[in-house]
């Protein structure tokens, strides 16, 4: 087997142009940041919907998927904290090098991790939204009862109780989910969003 | 904000078969396994630039685009290398659960490490393709170099040297690219692969 006689041109590996080509998308990566509570998984959930139902192919990745997987043997030490956002980060960046348009939602708290992760993906892919959900509301609703044992004590370091969150310093869009219903903020989501994508034919 | 009444239905996640219908494809985990200069990258990019020009998206993951990424601060310890293949193997669950055609092209030398991938990925998933190419001509090859550097003693633990590895004892196909050009076994593997990925209308 000689490669180079072969296959002369073809023996290097299809690059994320031709992937977008095929597709007829442009990747980009949406990093949905806020509290817990603050409505990150129901936006994004509902965004990929709208996006899959224009014939757009998505990848949502999030709590469920990742600690349960890539991230299983992660604790949430300082450095697995870390390690958290930089696995998630370098996952996303092998789908936008695929074409596909990457959605994450981690609380990711500080500006320094969420650089971290747009150094990785490249800031030229990165659409930061910020679910800017006042953390009052987010303690009210509580979805996972995560804020009742953050008070107690039982959960130590929990963002917005017993652990800082940083506003990001300059996101590409703020939704405060107590404000806006999912359905409006989804439509701005997309107004950011396709233009970004679309591929001109 | 009330997800259960906004978003009765679609407060799920879309699932692998939304995806896989907006692709025309079924998705699976091809997998490579061989020793170093067997030939695994250069079948595995031939094949996909094959299956894309199909109208296939895949997405080939190998050493340069996970040991660079994800697994960059893993070592080649023992546990290193089980955390390798660990997370390969996770990263390829994420890609077949969004509908792509996965493939990855590591050396993955023993039973134990490619059963690990298996029960990941899921063996319904799971074609595994050995590269059978004999280790006199991977050597006679030495691409990269290494199999020198490991005989001078200058590379430790090197498979099929210093290290063992065991033959696949079940494999999906075998191939041997010191018998076989690699248009015929990209053919072999076409022949393979696309009844498992074709999706009928």
């Amino acid at each position: 087997m000689d490669n180079k006689e072969i296959y002369p041109v073809f023996d290097k590996m299809l690059s994320r142009s031709d992937k977008e080509e095929l597709l007829g998308q442009k990747a980009v990566m949406i990093w949905f940041t806020g509290l817990s509570g603050s409505g990150k998984s129901t936006l994004s959930i509902a965004l990929e919907r709208e996006l899959f139902a224009r014939g757009y192919i998505c990848r949502l990745l999030d709590g469920d998927n990742i600690r349960s997987g890539i991230n299983k043997n992660l604790t949430f030490s300082p450095a697995d904290r870390i390690e958290n956002i930089r696995r998630i980060a370098e996952v996303s960046k092998l789908f936008v090098e695929s074409g596909i348009v990457t959605m994450g939602a981690f609380i990711s708290p500080t500006n320094d991790v969420r650089d971290l992760a747009k150094s990785i993906i490249g800031e030229e892919n990165f659409i930061e939204v910020y679910v800017s959900t006042p953390i009052s509301v987010c303690e009210d609703r509580d979805i996972k009862g995560l804020y009742k044992k953050a008070h107690s004590g039982e959960l130590k370091e929990f963002t917005g109780v017993s652990s800082p969150f940083d506003e990001p310093m300059n996101p590409d869009i703020s939704l405060d989910t107590s404000k806006r219903e999912v359905a409006e903020s989804v439509e701005l989501l997309l107004q950011l969003v396709i233009p970004r994508i679309e591929k001109k034919r």
